[in-house]
């Protein structure tokens, strides 16, 4: 019964708490018992993640190793809810005309971006990032669910300098959207030089607000260690950046024959991942 | 073994789907074994569940019953949470002159909004909201957070009214934080009439903002159940609403002094909370 007790109050510990590194001793000190013991709960628990295909639960020793959960999405699994994704973005009511389509009830989700961000977090958790990084405001939700799960800090990347930012960084860039100057403002506090960021945002027609964000990056010595958006569309013009990984194209939103064709990304795992 | 087994599976998935419904034949058909049994594992994960005080899980029967967990803290530790994010906003170098202070990081760091969003989930989940909305930009995490935590849908307001939000309904209101017109917006698309809304956001001076939320929300017949704030400014004037709870108190920051007076809410579970 004790291990029963154990392993139920580690798992919801470790599935709350992903990418964080809890030592033997912090269990065994909770649940007073042997590490020995401890270890063998972890390895059942293990057993039973992989089962599932949940990930897996790494273990690394000496100074300053432990224990951390890292969730992982296998690729049948990352396919299917991108398909789950792209039925809801297919509904013909969207599109907006002017080749947009609404998705901000998606892209605001927590369920559905949860398994954006699950994807994401499977893709570039070896990528060595110090924070993720998004342009506000709807790849706020998956941008920080994505930081939650790799144990990552957010930076967001205003539009506007406020006052409540303090001292800022500004850039200007042509957004490939409607072709307009737009400004992104980057408070200095938020970001230290030397680190590293990845990149997540919710949508990407010609590269432009990527491309901002990765300029404004290099203005403070960040390197940019991957790039995911949730949607890249599909069009002809050419792209201002080349490395990125979306998990879904869309191809075109017709207004006037009411047809949206939008598609998972079925390289997803294979993708050039910078 | 089996319930061993059994036990971790349940716990990591009712622990990454707070109050979502499961029905006992899910579980009993995920696990192939007999309905009695999986309510054996969900008492023992039950009782451990509410040894540590992460909350409950909800059984009801009959149709539509099933099973819940209700992720709950209790007052002593959210007010331990509450002072380690105080802790945190205490520093005087976060102090930006015009009584302002710099809490981007904190506002966008998921882990310190995850505990925010465990307290404003454990005040309103009895309260039937069915979104929970927010005024963008620094209220998105913590007000998403919660939606993850009560298992609903998230409305972001948006300051201006954008292409990609279809038609919108606007209105300005004076903002208490500099007495400016403002503008917020919301799309047409994003909510029902006559459902319940809970209010979630990061900051309230005067209460402008807020006051704003629940004019936009009549627009569209919405009734507002609840309005929870991370950091409440109490200074002398007058609030434009009454009803709302915040975690924090700022009494004030001062850049001559490099002084800030700060500090939890201890009447957090005791608060008049509509």
């Amino acid at each position: 019964m004790k291990r029963t007790h154990r392993v139920i109050a580690i798992t919801k510990i470790l599935s709350e708490n992903p990418n964080k590194t809890y030592s033997l001793n912090y269990f065994s000190e909770l649940f007073s018992c042997a590490k020995s013991s401890i270890s063998e709960d972890l390895q059942i628990i293990s057993d039973i993640f992989s089962e599932h295909e949940w990930g897996f639960i790494e273990t690394s020793y000496g100074a300053g190793g432990g224990i951390k959960y890292i969730p992982l999405i296998e690729k049948e699994a990352a396919i299917e809810s991108i398909e789950k994704i792209c039925k809801q973005l297919c509904e013909t009511s969207r599109i907006l005309g002017n080749g947009f389509i609404y998705t901000s009830d998606i892209m605001f989700n927590p369920k559905v971006m949860e398994s954006a961000a699950k994807i994401f977090a499977s893709l570039f958790f070896k990528k060595g990032a110090d924070f993720i990084v998004t342009l506000e405001t709807k790849g706020i939700p998956v941008a920080l669910l994505t930081a939650k799960l790799l144990n990552l800090p957010l930076v967001v990347i205003r539009r506007e300098s406020k006052i409540s930012e303090g001292s800022t960084l500004s850039i200007n860039y042509i957004s490939g959207t409607n072709q307009h100057v737009q400004k992104m403002s980057l408070s200095k506090r938020a970001v230290v030089s030397g680190t590293k960021a990845l990149v997540i945002d919710d949508f990407m027609k010609a590269g432009g607000s990527i491309k901002g964000i990765r300029d404004i990056l290099e203005e403070f010595e960040i390197e940019v260690v991957g790039t995911g958006v949730v949607i890249a569309s599909k069009t002809g013009e050419k792209k201002k950046v080349i490395d990125y990984v979306p998990l879904i194209y869309l191809e075109k939103a017709d207004f006037e024959e009411k047809t949206i064709s939008i598609y998972p990304n079925e390289d997803i795992f294979a993708t050039k991942d910078k």
